[in-house]
């Protein structure tokens, strides 16, 4: 089978297992109301994660310390609200502080509760998410995603596609590269997780940013699985 | 109530949840018998156990960096065969990593899978143990405990009960200290994280030492919580 020797599936998040974009939007549409703002709220949603990469860099390059992804995006959301008419100066730090758990509270795609299920029956499931952990509790608790540990960017210290994120995350495991296996809908992340010798599998979200995406919609390489949803991972894997 | 405010329960693991005692015993009689020691495994199992605080603390002395507990127990192992008449330079290795991983297969106290299913219902749950991630993560999978994430020692990079353990975790759920309650059956565990703010439950557990356990018994402060066991703490927090 094309996971033989695999013990633990690991999952990117944001994409992957929740949509973001909607629930960003839907958490942002009463607020750019409340505010004035006639912008669409899924454009704000987009807007906000364009400043995501960009602060994680700051960590990967080392030109800041390990800082948690609640603080960047507290951080970037004050960033982007000039972009929509409003000054973050005048909004109470309590409703940013709000808006900003917006991420805490993201829907599963609806194959990922039921997919997740079937894989723990015979793999560890966790999250390697860019999230912080409390980020991923909430999320969880709140989806019913039955996650067996939180795994990822805060408990390894680093943020992908950084090798230390994989490498350590396999380590903590203790497991060999090859025994862990990286579900994610980004080519780019797979490709780095490859590059450190963990297994591979492409699900496709092609609605993550909305109607018009142009990428991910495939697989750039040939990956370990290719599968459709979560319940197509499953079966996949005889399960 | 007496844990108004809190909103996570974290949990010291061996002893509180889980039996280590019995188990180790368990795994170790037939290694005993194989190498020809007559020794009381529950015997071998408390020898094992009397080196974990003086390993740990080689780490919270800063004597070491921060070593995971299968790595201390691995080390423990080795160094307290010879007491039972057995040279570990005379067992292949690979046995030595299979009896190692009997603190993976730990079981529950009856009371404990029931219990945390119940809290788990308001409260964020996860151990606080100093056990590392994957020694949680297996002993979870095994015995159907319902952690919502695995916290501890490895997280943290920190052993109880130095204080960095309790406020580190505090810091990673996001709360204050007395929005997080530790349960423990053990009294200094719960006075190191009474000093750093946290909320405390004292569930006994009796046997953990075997029939003639001394210590323990009793509350040695006014916890905020003592309850006889996880059902019993339940029912105190209404659930």
């Amino acid at each position: 089978m094309a996971l033989d020797g695999v013990r633990a599936i690991v999952f990117d998040v944001f994409g992957t297992v929740v949509d973001w974009r909607s629930g960003v939007a839907r958490e942002a549409a009463p607020f750019l109301a409340r505010h004035g703002a006639s912008a669409d709220p899924s454009a704000f949603a987009d807007a906000w994660r364009r400043r995501y990469q960009p602060a994680m860099e700051a960590v990967r390059s080392g030109a800041r310390p390990f800082t948690r992804l609640d603080t960047l995006h507290r951080e970037n959301l004050e960033a982007v609200l000039p972009e929509f008419g409003i000054d973050p100066a005048r909004v109470e730090p309590t409703e940013l502080d709000a808006l900003n758990l917006s991420w805490h509270r993201l829907d599963p795609w609806p194959d990922s509760v039921a997919g997740l299920t079937r894989l723990r029956a015979r793999y560890i499931i966790a999250p390697l998410s860019n999230g912080n952990i409390v980020l991923m509790i909430d999320m969880a608790k709140r989806a019913g995603l039955p996650w067996d540990a939180i795994l990822g960017a805060e408990v390894v210290r680093a943020y992908k596609p950084a090798p230390e994120a994989y490498l350590r995350t396999a380590e903590v495991l203790a497991m060999r590269p090859e025994e862990v296996c990286l579900v994610a809908a980004h080519n780019d992340d797979l490709a780095a997780a490859r590059r450190c010798g963990l297994r591979t599998a492409f699900v496709p979200r092609p609605t993550e940013h909305g109607p018009g995406q142009t990428k991910d919609l495939l697989p750039a390489q040939e990956w370990d699985v290719v599968a459709a949803d979560f319940g197509d991972l499953a079966s996949l894997l005889g399960l």
